[in-house]
């Protein structure tokens, strides 16, 4: 079915913030716009679907936004057709709320959709393409943990800032003679970690897919301190676990769409630290800071770039697929086949590898 | 007493991190230098006195250090030079060792110190002083509290990291509407929260000067989710306290030189706010991001002035004095004068009524 | 005159763009309103008033405009109501349009005019005051030169933004033992070089207030090669001229409002010195780039106040008044004493005396 | 041959500055002492060599560097091995010294050499190894056009300071209604301007690759200000041209080595689309700025990445090679393929199509 059918397209952003969604939804809307195309825009995720608040965009509503963090679409968490969350009483009850959604899809006489997300947005788009509406997905996570596609946009922009807090951080650290954890994003993947400890000359990281020896970490901040450098700075992710041990939960929600939070590692490695050696330590959680600002010049190319693919499949009438970079080159894979995987960072992975080298340790 | 007699200098750095340390040393240093004086480097503050590590610092020590943070002396929190905290065993023993470092101070034939610190570190210099050490102190502090001075180099660096946080969370909070609690530095004044939250536009600044009434907090946040604004941001300074109440009390270190850590006003903010309305809601604590990093250009001008009219005092032959500047002027008090006094943020302060007059809610 | 009679203001930008424009009109708009009173925007500074361009401001014009550089009002430099230059045929002519000004003020029914502008600006807003406008003014300038107040919204962010160009060029001149001119803004007033080139620590520092002698800018350049640094970085400012001649003039453009426009001291600095020693020399000019850009947190707090300032000015009935701040307080100044008068860096300066004593050369 | 044989590697910086060298020096050393072998540091790119300028490395020498801007080698433009250039007397001469080179890299006991640079250190270091020194290459350009890799270090934070420029550029041009044209770096390839143009929306893109219409630069300038948007972006590589006409020469040098200087391209479009328009223009020349900094995060963790890959080879004895990134993965290819060969920007470049998509004029 080619993309002559195709007269309005609606676009929405779903799951967490990330820089580079404004960029999107501009690339999209302005190549659909110089393509003939009308464009209505979709208020907070599924939530504008369910609730059927959608507004047409126009050139005034996407111009100067491609510096802005956030998303002019407003987003949200918690809204999934097929697993809708709804508060009733002291307790979450889950609806399946595809029929309205698809109804409310015709009703403004939809084409198509872009859905710009993460791995959660993508099951629920993969939910609606049986139904009948035709998806192509825009990839989302500053995690960059998102199966399929090399890069993610925000990810960038997630690094940078993290790598700016570890910079800021070294000073006080080698002023202080302290052994400074800070807790970065990555849950699943250690990508962010990875990166940022990288970019910083972390002396430790700590990801979630190689699980730590406290022993080791602690030994390597004492033969630090035994050649004249009296503080190391520990990068990790905040699903990194100690060997035999699991994911630190900061606390359960209970009877909630989203009930376990991670979060305490630093705080547990830190403690651990100052417990084994007489050394002064720090924990610091970096928190939703990660999440937001401009994006940087990367992103926002790239972002342009996967909206831009995302119109070229519309146009190609290719629709049920996520757009993805391989190998520096643009493609798409079936949103089925992206479903519940998650990309996480190998053993040969170059930036591990490199880190390694430097003499960064790992806990391993 | 004159300059005249003054041939070689000791300088130290004192308490915590702070942007702009590196400018005040190169000042002095520099400025002595081009003067025919001897400058000698004393590592981590009242330590290096006590345990007599000193270094000559030459042209080449303190080239290229303007926009370094932290301190190329490196620093200590512990070590009063009439209290000094000792570790014996497993408790924390408290030394008076004027003794030895006046002794050092005359072994290395050192005619007048700079000190460059905080409240604790201007306090040991007073005790200092009563024993024939002439010290000329420069004002630090983020907290741009001590009394004496209208301004501190590394404030405007502090406010510049925290209200570059406040605009990044900015963005996630408006799209996923939500309420976002940033705690920011400031155990007895609100400065640094005022400051940022006044750059940021903050919704609502909570200061330790104003007690906060949480009803009227939650209030301000359902209002302007009812004119169609569904987030709000709340800075506030780790000091502040509900009305009635106490400042939040993370932790108590048992016996140490510093039991009382604060921390936990922006997760006890959060969470009320969440129980007494149906607004999501997140504490981020900013932490020590807000004391590294390189210092805004305004820093580094102010730390070169302050190090410059240090030297100035040095040739008067002007001793036991703290540079300040005030009302637009560099000028210097009595070390004695400032000890123990807290410089808060007054009711009439302009940033303050400035932030009133333009919505922002303090609270009360 | 109370402010009793006032129920609508208008506010106006004129002169070249300058970080923090937003954030005054955001706080003059915002503190009226919440004072009671109606705002509208004029456009395009004066041009607005001539040509009756004027808007309605509400709170969601004013919203989320404190972080962006620019205007949203506009500005514009040709129009000024006692000489508003008009291309005719091929040349330009010169009206006074004062009658039509004021006509226009009075239809739209405004009782006052809030003028935020620099030097030019605030004599057009005096030549109103005078036929009975209502006027408070908000000086504005990047070269912090408007005489009657200490300091301007605008100059910190161009100082940030040279400095952070400096700091970048040095590390290609250090790499490449290369002398480098970076000519920044300030034709009459050296403030910016001096503020940006003492944040950096440039070599050599070029101002308008102190002629420099080439040979000993030159003799600096070889000094410093001879203890074994190869480059040397000077700031400066766009009027600084050699001892005995005069500001180097880019060009005459013939019959304009604008005739002259200085430029070129980069490249004649750069030029002389690579003929006089054998040292590699590059010209830079920075340009418009100083004007603009997100203003830092200092210039957002500054401008907020600058504009509740006016305000207070505008609820007390003192009219004919422009908003200044000295010795560290807010203050106001008959309009009529600031016209024609330039704030120049004073021999007894504190910053240039700080840079002279840390041993930068001024060329004289 | 195995790298059993290699224990004591040299390393020198060729070409100008680029951010991001540091970061490979580190990763290079730190890879090379962590796997037991010497590392000689050469100052001054070949000229060190030339000049017999080597000394040691160490922990010390490359700690702290990751994040500092330039080169702690030195670099040099002017020496290259089999073309010497020398001044004599009033003219430049040629020599060829190759033979001193190898000499003093024979003397150094030096086993293999590390060479970091760009197209004309490149082919120096081909010229090197058919007189047996072994060499690997990494490739080096803020211009991104070197042919064989599809991405260089230095390449985005040279973007990332264009586009903060051009950020900083269109508040001024909205607010003035001008039309503001930006001169980047880039002689032979429009990478730069690409990137930087399509990361700040710039509404026109001018590169070397595309021979822009006046014609059409001009309407599209035009055709902004009738709907509204007084302003417009021009984004010009130095390299660009007119259709039918050449690059721009600022100057010749007579009798140089780099005798040929670019540049003009920005003041000439905005000097003919003034004439050819009503519309008021600026031209800004950004210059060496782009060179400077401190690296991004991608670059640090790029060029990281780039100097571990060539420890590689070192070890895996594959000498004469250049490391490249090609398809997201790391390679190494002949240094003689690469010789006098540009990377341009295709003409199915997805950033080209993106740009165009969204509106983007090339002036074609």
């Amino acid at each position: 079915m080619g993309a002559e059918t195709i007269k309005r397209i609606g676009i929405l952003t779903g799951g967490g913030d990330c820089p580079g969604l404004n960029a999107v939804i501009r690339a999209v809307a302005k190549s659909a716009m110089n393509g003939g195309l009308e464009v209505i825009g979709i208020a907070d995720g599924y939530l504008g679907l369910i609730e059927n608040r959608l507004q047409p965009l126009g050139w005034r509503d996407v111009s100067n936004i491609l510096t802005l963090g956030g998303t002019i679409l407003g987003s949200c968490n918690k809204a999934n057709p097929s697993r809708y969350a709804v508060r009733e009483g002291d307790r979450w009850v889950y609806h399946d709320v595809r029929d309205q959604v698809v109804e409310h899809y015709h009703q403004a006489k939809l084409d198509a959709l872009v859905v710009i997300g993460g791995d959660g947005t993508m099951s629920g788009a993969h939910t609606l393409t049986d139904r009948g509406v035709k998806i192509i997905g825009v990839p989302k996570t500053i995690d960059n943990d998102l199966w399929g596609t090399d890069v993610t946009f925000g990810h960038d922009t997630a690094v940078a800032t993290a790598t700016d807090a570890l910079d800021k951080i070294h000073t006080t650290a080698a002023s202080h003679h302290r052994v400074m954890v800070v807790e970065l994003m990555g849950r699943y993947a250690g990508w962010l970690a990875l990166h940022a400890g990288l970019a910083s000359g972390a002396d430790v990281i700590l990801i979630p897919e190689i699980p730590f020896d406290l022993e080791k970490v602690a030994r390597r901040c004492i033969e630090r301190r035994d050649v004249g450098k009296g503080f190391t700075i520990i990068a990790a992710g905040e699903g990194a676990m100690p060997v035999g041990g699991e994911a630190i939960v900061d606390h359960v929600v209970e009877d909630s769409p989203d009930p376990i939070r991670l979060g305490g590692v630093a705080k547990y490695v830190a403690d651990r630290i100052e417990q084994m050696t007489d050394l002064d330590s720090r924990a610091i959680v970096l928190g939703h800071v990660q999440r937001g600002g401009t994006p940087t010049a990367f992103d926002r190319i790239l972002a342009t770039m996967f909206g831009h693919h995302a119109f070229e499949l519309l146009e190609a009438g290719q629709f049920g697929r996520l757009v993805v970079q391989r190998e520096g080159r643009f493609d798409s894979v079936e949103l089925a086949e992206v479903a519940d995987k998650v990309r996480t960072v190998p053993p040969d992975c170059p930036a591990l590898q490199a880190a390694r080298a430097v003499g960064t340790s790992f806990g391993d």
